[in-house]
């Protein structure tokens, strides 16, 4: 999708400026209309700013509006009738394209609970998440009180509509929606970097099946050549590195033994922080091996 | 099965001693009684040296005889007819007894193939390998010719026959026939031994299913009250360590991320030497952690 | 010194057990006669258990005479006018004989306040102690109140004598009096133990010098055939260990650079624990190592 | 010293460009007049390629000739004599200037021995080594033949004018002669970079002193603002760097022993490659702690 200039946006009449960022909000292009007063603006921040400060400005009755609005994540008839496609998109970033039975069904139930208790949809950005994270954020998220809940689902809102917003506009400035997860396999034998390493990250799931999220192979810095996962939020869950490292010292002539004590090296982590960047190194020998959160 | 005094043995006529150690050589009781002759021995080792004397004095023609005596590995047919105890025994700690049809298949096949190739049967002692490193091995004996597979064959049997001896017969010595793997997790973020650490250990399968070999618990000291695997051969082949770490550092209240950085750490390593001390230590912190081949 | 047997002292009449015991506690062999209404004693903890509660049942004013007969710390002309043996051999092993003069001028200072504040001498277990952790533990105790002192000044008699007794006495049991320092050097480069490496130990000093503590080599098993520090308290205090590694990875032919990056490894660390046993390794390639305390 | 423009050198007539560059080599401008037809040079690699191409297509006397014009290293009545600007600056890069009477007598000796068998001066470039290499340097280079070490005078002399053309003269390109050594320091213990760490980088000597060479503290990502060493070779030699770790944990509300068990943490380690990025971080934690040739 082609990005727009914010210097466009800000030359655009007030209906332009409105029909171009008409589903920042789900289906609230009166957000953008209210805020088109506010131009120009002098980046994508302030602009965003000016966007959800229209949101915070709502009566509360009004919030609630807005949330009703929302769609049920992963709700089958609605899927059916029609998602706005930023929504299939974003759900489709989490996996719940693909939910096993189990996960479909766990989720369905959530759902149904939270909105018999709230009496509004339970909303997450889903690009901030795996399929396990929305089912354990939902489950959490339904111990607490209706007006936390409807803090909560604003604020979600808002996540989506800044990482909408972000990939729509062209400015000089980011908002800061993306993290970044990258990786270093340092041979600690040799002393340098171990080229050739093919690596591969993968999605775990408690009900579901684990996901290929990335396969790529070490440079000649050790690193890859682009993040494992970069240029938009890092989804919380937990997650399995793999690294191959058998071929590597047997092709370098170093003495193994048969099978070699060490081969496919897995590293199983989680992601928190959506936004951080999380480093995760190996240090390998054909003997040994260590990693850490690194910066 | 109790065990017999060296001292005793040493005392029967030479048809009780025959009979003692009729099946240590599978079906060649004449093996025993040619060594009865020798009596009185020393030491278990010393036993030992006599018996693998008498095959080694064997010419050509009768080691071909001996190593005709023996069965397939994981036979149908034969099984039905009646393997000895001992050989029943043997193949089911290789986990022969439960292999999927894939692995059932490839081992017929190798049989087949090794004994349409060398007019023998494939032996090997089944205590020292996994299902994976037994096809592997086939497989690669497979390309040796006739009269090295006749010298491995008569190696094998003797190993069979040491490993049969050791649990047989009690004496002050033992035979260097049993390996040891054990672990320690360290708490390098407490600076002490982590206690209460749940550790399962998984014999690792490539055509068949993984199968879970030790499932404990370390104690104060950070170890195991026994070893992984003790008292036998170390089975050739891959494994992988699992330690729960999440619980241990949540309950010591530390600060932690949702979901926890880590929490189940995987090992994944190899054993090629049946009869040595394995040491695969993990030391650890909420954000960090290395492993390695100790002593 | 020949060490006398619990049996034997259990046998003895009242005055042949007091003079056996006589300087367990610095001239006061009334403590030790006061207890041998005890006997029999069980095992050496029962015997100290029973000199200790002569001590805990006196008066303040009777604690105060026992803490008034001890000597100053590193007094020269207490020395010149005799020290008991017991006394001579406990400051010796803190260095106490070889201070430096700015160590003894701080150390007479630091004694001479202590005993115009308090109106007693300044004790210390100086076997648990360098010439460093004396300086600072009697900095530190100049801010107590008096009270504080005087239960202090027990607890160290106390502990002196439990370490003469450990010296005195042979029993089945022994007193919780002793710690240990062990190392253990393993190449991650070759996945074995370092053997033949030269390890040094050598205690710091801020005021005066550092003193080689113990020097020698690792065993095939990559340890040291006795511990670096055992059978006695590990004297609080800072140490540097050093592992001379570049010749063991050079007569390996492993691959190195000139001058190799790795040559001699310090490692710089504290002791707080007397009683504690401290395991300080070293996993080492030619390009890294890590060190940890390990248990 | 203001640098000059490649642009400008190659507008210059001959005798401005031979003036601009007399000296890059020592006491020989006639090499820049002769490559000053090679005119106009793409970028400093090429206008050194074309003044080393001069040298080299000089016969074997002309080189002994440019040899010969070269100083002793650290010769006292020659620097008396005087030593043009750039070998005075040199030889005190390589802390030539400040030597103890062990370490002048030592390569008085050897630049006499070297001079008495091949008949020209030693010639190193001094700025890729520290006292010690030089030392060591000269003393390996005497064993060589008269032939080995011409050559080697030719790639030394070389050496130092890549070195002072680089200094000189302003270009998109960059000669290969400048080296990086960094760290960084992360903080196992919390997970994060560790800020406001103290380093030191001190200069090991066999005969002299250390000498210290960089202090500074890291920064909010655990890293110093400038490298340790940058923007020209690391001399080769033997370092040491310490990080003192103490006061971050305590000032972390981290339980700590009294006194810390590690502290000041020393990591000793050499560099042979002066134009190489060396990485040598710190992970640690208030028990443990590893480093590595990193990149």
């Amino acid at each position: 999708m082609a990005r727009i200039k914010l210097s466009e946006l800000n030359r655009l009449d007030s209906g332009g400026f409105t029909a171009a960022l008409d589903n920042v909000f789900e289906y609230s292009p009166w957000i953008a209309e209210q805020a088109a007063g506010g131009r120009p603006f002098n980046g994508v921040g302030q602009l965003f700013a000016a966007m959800k400060a229209v949101v915070e400005a709502l009566t509360a009755e009004r919030q609630r509006e807005l949330i009703g609005v929302h769609p049920d994540l992963a709700n089958k008839p609605q899927q059916a009738a029609g998602l706005t496609t930023e929504s299939k998109a974003e759900q489709g970033s989490a996996g719940l394209g693909h939910l096993t039975v189990a996960e479909a069904e766990a989720l369905t139930r959530l759902n149904a609970d939270y909105r018999a208790k709230f009496g509004f949809p339970y909303i997450v950005c889903a690009r901030r998440h795996t399929r396990d994270s929305i089912l354990r954020d939902c489950t959490r998220r339904l111990q607490n009180d209706e007006a936390t809940e409807a803090r909560r689902a604003i604020d979600e809102i808002c996540r989506i509509a800044a990482l909408r917003l972000d990939q729509l506009v062209e400015a000089d400035d980011r908002l800061p929606v993306t993290g970044r997860l990258s990786t270093h396999v340092l041979d600690s034998h040799g002393g340098k970097p171990a080229a050739g390493i093919p690596v591969e990250l993968v999605e775990l799931a408690e009900l579901g099946e684990s996901r290929l999220i990335a396969r790529t192979v070490t440079n000649d810095d050790g690193r890859t050549e682009a993040p494992l996962i970069g240029g938009r939020p890092l989804p919380i869950g937990r997650y399995e590195l793999t690294f191959r490292m058998g071929p590597y010292f047997a092709s370098r002539g170093v003495p193994l033994s048969e099978p070699p004590f060490l081969d496919v090296i897995p590293i199983r982590f989680a992601i928190s922080e959506p936004e951080a960047h999380y480093h995760v190194p190996l240090l390998v020998t054909p003997w040994s091996y260590s990693t850490y959160r690194g910066s």
